[in-house]
């Protein structure tokens, strides 16, 4: 299992890296960020995963999400991965930022031309937490997994069909219900084909409403966004985890957009409500 | 005064705007970035200046500085201003990261072709200041400066000439001596001009010297700093504060670099100790 250091730095008493690797899933190179915080020799530090959203890479969180502090304090490693394959032979969708590179919708596609390489699922679920585990003092028993946006719907849905993995599961702004908006309708559409039932196990409300379950949610969501009312729609989420009794805490903060500018004021509140859940 | 709104977003309880104006110090288009804490209606805040380095915009503190928590625990507004001049109409030194554009190693330049544009002293201590009191809730009896780099350097020199005014100036890996290293000694001469004796008023080591004194500094400086020994010096500030009675705090910071990941974990540090020192 190679890894190649792109870079690192010292931060907040920590180490913040950039780590590549010939990933198998996605047949491409990707780029991942990593924070380990500082830590006594030999231990093993639980895991926060931060999904980024569309048009991003590992980076956008990496510079702006503010994590680092909150991480040092709470002893938490946060893992930032990429958001598509990248590369010259991936196929794209050229002047369309809300698909193919920068927009891989954490799923794994069934149609052509995207099924080759868009496996953001398995790469997340699967490929990447083994690299993690082997590379770094992570502790696998105690994951937690976050997101914003179409990270938000990576880190829900991931967090819910593997409830056995993620002790905890929050989002930042996230996109719901895919299936019943124009972003999530364009991509699975493409990405997975006309067949909406094969939508439901990437679509979060869909997922409760089939039956997966998660004892409990901490969204974010800022009124001032500009994609709450077409794409985001927390009030569907609300009323899944209602009837499904799900305790979910969505909170609407008054005058935030979609920017890090929102995400970076509530980082540290959500990597302390996962620290305190993975012990 | 105008001034135009390029954007606001909510952080943090606060606002994160960036502005433009017409300065006529450099005769240019300026943009600059200031946070604005929480705080009552009517209530005239202290302020926080930073001065970026080499290469920088007002944009990569805002994005990578990592103040704004502190800012709002100690309700200080935050004002980052460009590093030079900007526009077709300015003449620059391309492929020259450390000279022209993005390098105004906040002087008065005095040299053609420099001299009509590059006056970011003046902007500095005059233009900028006079508009963030107009149209901001600021308190302009309590002002503080620091800076990274080549703002380090202008922060120093800056608080150094103008005691009266900065009530408290701190740095991050200064430039504390330009007249000696190779960064200075290329910006002085082109900017000024081959006497030294008008370097003199540019070089904090060089205003000590020759009477300049505030009652204290803090310094932080990484100790993996690429810079650290060819442009960076800490070890003459020291002296020169020593022979001078000022009482420095220059912390050396072990294994980090000269990075935002450098800066951002000594951000909230700073932020407290100018607030301490603004009331």
């Amino acid at each position: 299992m190679t890894m190649e250091t792109v870079s690192e730095n010292k931060a907040f008493g920590g180490t913040q890296g950039v780590y590549s690797h010939a990933s198998e899933e996605t047949g491409t190179g990707m780029n991942f960020a990593v924070y380990v915080p500082p830590h006594a020799d030999g231990a093993k530090l639980p895991v926060l995963w931060f999904l980024s959203g569309l048009t991003c890479t590992h980076a956008n969180v990496m510079e702006k999400g503010e994590y680092r502090a909150a991480c040092a304090e709470h002893g938490v490693i946060l893992v930032a991965p990429d958001t598509s394959p990248r590369g010259d032979d991936v196929p794209d969708a050229e002047d369309e930022y809300d698909f193919g590179k920068g927009a891989g919708f954490y799923v794994d596609a069934t149609e052509e031309p995207w099924a080759k390489h868009y496996r953001m699922r398995s790469y997340i679920e699967r490929e990447l937490p083994e690299l993690i585990a082997a590379r770094f003092p992570a502790d696998m028993d105690r994951q937690g997994i976050t997101g914003h946006s179409m990270g938000g719907h990576g880190a829900l849905t991931i967090g819910l069909r593997n409830a056995d993995r993620f002790r905890s599961v929050s989002a930042f702004a996230p996109i719901v219900a895919p299936s019943q908006v124009p972003w999530g309708e364009k991509a699975l559409g493409r990405y997975l084909g006309d067949d909406r039932q094969a939508w439901r196990e990437y679509d979060a409300v869909a997922l409760i409403e089939d039956g997966a379950r998660v004892p409990e949610l901490l969204v974010d969501q800022g009124t001032a966004d500009q994609f709450l009312e077409e794409q985001l729609k927390p009030e569907l989420l609300a009323a899944a985890c209602k009837d499904a009794g799900i305790e979910a805490t969505i909170r609407m903060q008054e005058g935030y957009d979609h920017s890090y500018y929102f995400i970076s004021t509530f980082m540290a509140d959500h990597v302390a409500w996962h620290a305190a859940r993975l012990g």
